[in-house]
């Protein structure tokens, strides 16, 4: 029998030589990812060996050379020999269906296998000869020589905070270290030193700050497995739901520097949980890559943001730097670098350029639009070589605000709707199928197009009358529609005119952008080779609906792909590989960023699509033979 | 009439049109440095034009294109037109007989002239274009935009404390900024930004870390020019009067970081001084510059310097590097980076490696030796294009410690010493002709070779009874002789044998020193073409004395320079020149070091070293016809 141990939960089994580390897995209750069933024909359970014997049976996929070099095989393929500590990435440990980012994620392993990895950081593993009265170099020129041994011709600098370590860690290792480099192009920097041989690392974090959510990832960074992933509300929200009310309480006396340390203590509070999680020690982490809106980067870095809200919406910053993650604060992760993605303009922050990354945007190819929906509607139109982007303010609607009983997705909130047109009765699909709470962005999206289609309301999003609908009914002066009745009337959800209104000026926003995006490429909607949607607002969007009421143009449903958080997969991938850190940059330089403020073009394109699906059919086609013909005093 | 404003003392003056500002400054009590009484032909009274206008006579010497370019004339030849504002360097300002390294300010404009001003920092003046809606670019891509076009194809990079202050800076300034760059070799770093059009300036601090004083010059990086200089002892005395005692209370529990508070403390008060007196603000000194031995370059770093003392002597840094003087526990100067010189060995630090550029070792040449007498005598022999460099301990003697009434080099300190050969009086010249106090280690090596000269001592320092000297006695077990006379016997100052065996010792393990590294050369003393004495002490020394005593070569007295300060001109050349600054490097890494901890050859060598002047009179021929017959009998 041999001890297998499985990291990074650490739990140990014994399992009888010969097996795969497959069948152990899986007859211990640990599920692998597999499509293949454990045969080696997908790919998809690859683990890394930490330590111990182990033979391969042959298989028909194979690993890239370069997982293949630190380590990584299948586990259906590995048969263990002796005592084994066996490494599950994340995307190993979790079966594709869970994950929230698949064809995101499936974008980032083709650009990463594209441009290899090789990131900033690099580990090495130094047995140093003792020093004497013969050769008795300073400690740190000891270092030196070793490692320059292993990168030739390049320039070794250390950094403060190691050099007041070495000393006492040399001696007390036996001379036997760990190192961690940081390239910065002109040298590489001794960032940490740790005792003895570390077969894995170094790692990075990879943080996505929302104005709502913060996600984190730890990564390795050699060979980008994500050893975990952990998310919570962004602490700022106590302080302002949006951004414009953080930026109002920045301005308050201390109230930037408050901000700042919410959010930090926040992201090292997730970082902590990870690195425990992974057996790690916070020494592991080097470095931490931040992505989010302009706003977020600012009032992360400290910087103050009041003049992105003031004509001529001018941010401070423009990121894209490497900075000692101390200066921001952060304790448990004093020695690391963070590094920011880099932003385009003030409404147009590093979360979309990271997008860009994701979706694949740095490779030239045909014409793709990138939407990003939240409370902004931020959309970049391109091909590789230029971009035009642009960012329409949608207010809250989408994200279930600004509408009677909207809500986030939440347990219970309302996130598909379906309106029968003999019965006119509403079946509604909730999240978690829990009791209806309210209606989340989806839902409000079905609720509008199911409305129209109906005929419940007429092209203006008003209510028709004439259809004498019996859920129909006037409200605190307001007329709504109840969409899901409660115990008694005051417990019923409902939609009001106010409400659609609310909604039909968020999507005519939106629809006038990707049109002045389209017309300003002097291209048509036909030209569009591709739409990607990001964010989680994308994942429970009904793509059909969406055109229906006019938000998205009429393409072709199966040229629509939803990324995910594509701000983290962005962010990733530039944290796995300095070309993608430059190539964010070259794109955050090459967009042309159209400001909307005082556009009156966008004021057109804006009036004409407030119309369901739009003042002009003809850029509706597929919606057109839906609609229905007016039916006079039906049930509804 | 005009009004003549001098800086950085702010003096104004009226004058009338026409007349050159040598004049002016004369007729005011100002006195400017001159050997040629203003007309034109020395150079040496440069000043700078920072306002108004000038016109300017003809010159027969004609100062470098780059001080021309910055605003640089001879006071003797720039005539008045209008009111003016006048800077006044250092180096005019004080009378060439005052400068403390007359020799060694030479050598370094040389160095400065072979190579050109070129330092890390640059400062320019930028007038950002407003913001509009049409170009609404950060306020960080803002000041990138202009200063690119200054440095064409440079990676522009802020600090995160300069983006701090962007947004209300640039605002309350109208948009017209000066900004401090430094060049760190991959990208242009922001480092500092102010309000309006500064015409001086960018500013570096140069500072020389002695064991016993600390020394630190401000000096404008673009022009050179020194603005201000001051001294004080160093701080940590109190912890220990040398580095061994600072060691071990840098061991202590928070021992490293009170001994490293103080220091910075210490250079810090002295350069809000200069700042102060030349009208500059803090925020005007871009950079630090550090010299010193290892072990203080070690606690100013905040770096264990225990290892540095035990066997195999391994420091734990050779520095050469740049960080954030903030790290440090800079506060005034936060925004500063701090730049160590490189150090070699535990025993052969930043001060020697900086001496060496101010020696003009990074030239190929002829054979030099270049000597450095403290409490180490550290000494470096070669062509420039190899070292050979030895530490030989000598104590505290030429310091004045270890013996009984020695002194530093202090008001009444004995310096000079003559004994008359047939009264035996002993005529004595004091510092700053005060009464006596001690005498200090100029004085204790007059003292010796009069000792010798007069017979008083023998060959191995010894006491000649024979020669019935009035002035030798007996006091407490010890025999001494009586330098000068105090009110009674016990105010006396006299010198004992067993001080006489301490001076010997110091001067056999130095001397020793030297031979071990001409040996090594593969040479013999007639080869140096050039000995070197860096240090205050040189500047006592009585040559013919210290070869009468074997302590230095005999050879030629014109081959013997003394240098001052090389310490702190060395650092002051890093300071002005990335070339030097590299050269520093370069040396560093270049020089053979000889440990002679354990060195056989380095004993036998300290043996023979251990009479007057040696045991091999041939090596000193010229000593030989001084040593005067044995005369018996008489008065002393």
């Amino acid at each position: 029998m041999s001890r297998i141990k499985f990291m990074p939960s650490g739990r140990t089994i014994n399992a009888r030589k010969g097996k795969t580390i497959f069948q152990i897995a899986r007859e211990a209750g640990i599920h692998l990812n597999t499509s293949c069933n454990g045969v080696g024909t997908c790919g998809k359970c690859k683990i890394k060996i930490i330590e111990g014997k182990v033979d391969q049976l042959t298989s028909s996929y194979s690993l890239p050379q370069t997982l293949q070099d630190q380590g990584y095989s299948l586990a259906c393929r590995t048969v263990v020999l002796s005592d084994c500590t066996i490494f599950i990435p994340q995307e190993t440990r979790l079966l594709g269906s869970e994950l929230l980012e698949e064809r995101g994620e499936i974008h980032l392993t083709e650009a990463i296998d594209r441009v290899g990895i090789n990131p900033r950081f690099r580990r090495a593993y130094l047995a140093l000869p003792y020093p004497s009265l013969e050769d008795n170099l300073s400690d740190w020129q000891r270092i030196e020589r070793e490692a320059v041994k292993i990168w030739p011709g390049r320039q070794l600098v250390p950094t403060y905070r190691v050099l007041q370590e070495i000393p006492s860690l040399l001696r007390d290792s036996d001379w036997k270290v760990t190192a961690d480099f940081f390239d910065r192009g002109d040298a590489l920097l001794l960032t940490n030193l740790q005792k003895g041989k570390k077969t894995i690392g170094p790692f990075g974090l990879v943080v996505d700050v929302g104005t709502t959510t913060l996600v984190v990832e730890l990564i390795e960074l050699s060979s980008g497995s994500v050893w975990g992933k952990t998310s919570r509300y962004n602490p700022q929200i106590t302080y302002g739901e949006d951004v414009i009310s953080r930026v109002i309480y920045a301005r308050q006396e201390g109230g930037l520097s408050q901000l700042q340390r919410e959010v930090v203590k926040a992201i090292e509070h997730m970082a902590k949980k990870l690195i425990e999680e992974s057996n790690l020690s916070p020494d592991d982490v080097s470095g931490i890559y931040v992505s989010g809106n302009t706003i977020m980067l600012h009032l992360l870095a400290g910087i103050d943001p009041s003049f992105i809200r003031e004509e001529p919406y001018v941010p401070a910053a423009s990121f894209g730097w490497w900075e000692d993650a101390s200066k921001f604060g952060f304790h448990l992760l004093e020695k690391s670098l963070v590094y920011f993605l880099p932003c385009v303009a003030s409404v147009l922050g590093a979360d979309i350029v990271a997008g860009l990354l994701a979706a694949g945007f740095d490779e030239p190819g045909p014409l793709r639009l990138f939407i990003d929906i939240g409370t902004n509607g931020e959309m970049v139109f391109g091909n590789g070589d230029w971009f035009l982007a642009c960012s329409c303010s949608a207010g809250p609607a989408f994200e279930g605000g600004g509408a009677k009983h909207g809500t986030r997705v939440i347990p219970g909130a309302i996130e598909e709707v379906k309106i029968d047109r003999e019965t006119c009765d509403v079946e509604i699909v909730t999240v978690g199928d829990m009791p209806p709470q309210g209606i989340c962005g989806s839902g409000l999206i079905d609720l509008l197009a199911e409305l129209y289609l109906n005929g419940i309301i007429d092209r203006r999003g008003k209510f028709d009358f004439t259809c004498k609908a019996n859920r129909l009914r006037k409200s605190n002066g307001d007329y709504e529609f109840v969409v899901s009745e409660g115990e008694d009337k005051t417990k019923d959800i409902t939609i009001t005119e106010a409400d659609i209104d609310n909604l039909m000026r968020a999507k005519a926003a939106l629809f006038a952008g990707i049109r002045l995006l389209i017309q300003t490429g002097n291209v048509s909607i036909e030209d569009i080779d591709k739409l990607y949607i990001a964010g989680v607002f994308g994942r429970y969007l009904d793509l059909e609906k969406a055109i229906t009421i006019g938000l998205l143009p009429d393409i072709p449903i199966d040229k629509i792909e939803f990324l995910g958080n594509t701000s983290l997969l962005g962010a990733r991938i530039v944290a796995l590989s300095q070309d993608f850190e430059r190539k964010a940059k070259e794109i955050a330089s090459r967009i042309t960023y159209l400001e909307l403020a005082r556009s009156s073009r966008f004021m057109d394109e804006y009036v004409s699509a407030l119309f369901l699906p739009h003042t002009h059919l003809d850029l509706f086609a597929s919606v057109a033979g839906k609609i229905p013909k007016k039916k006079k005093g039906g049930s509804c």
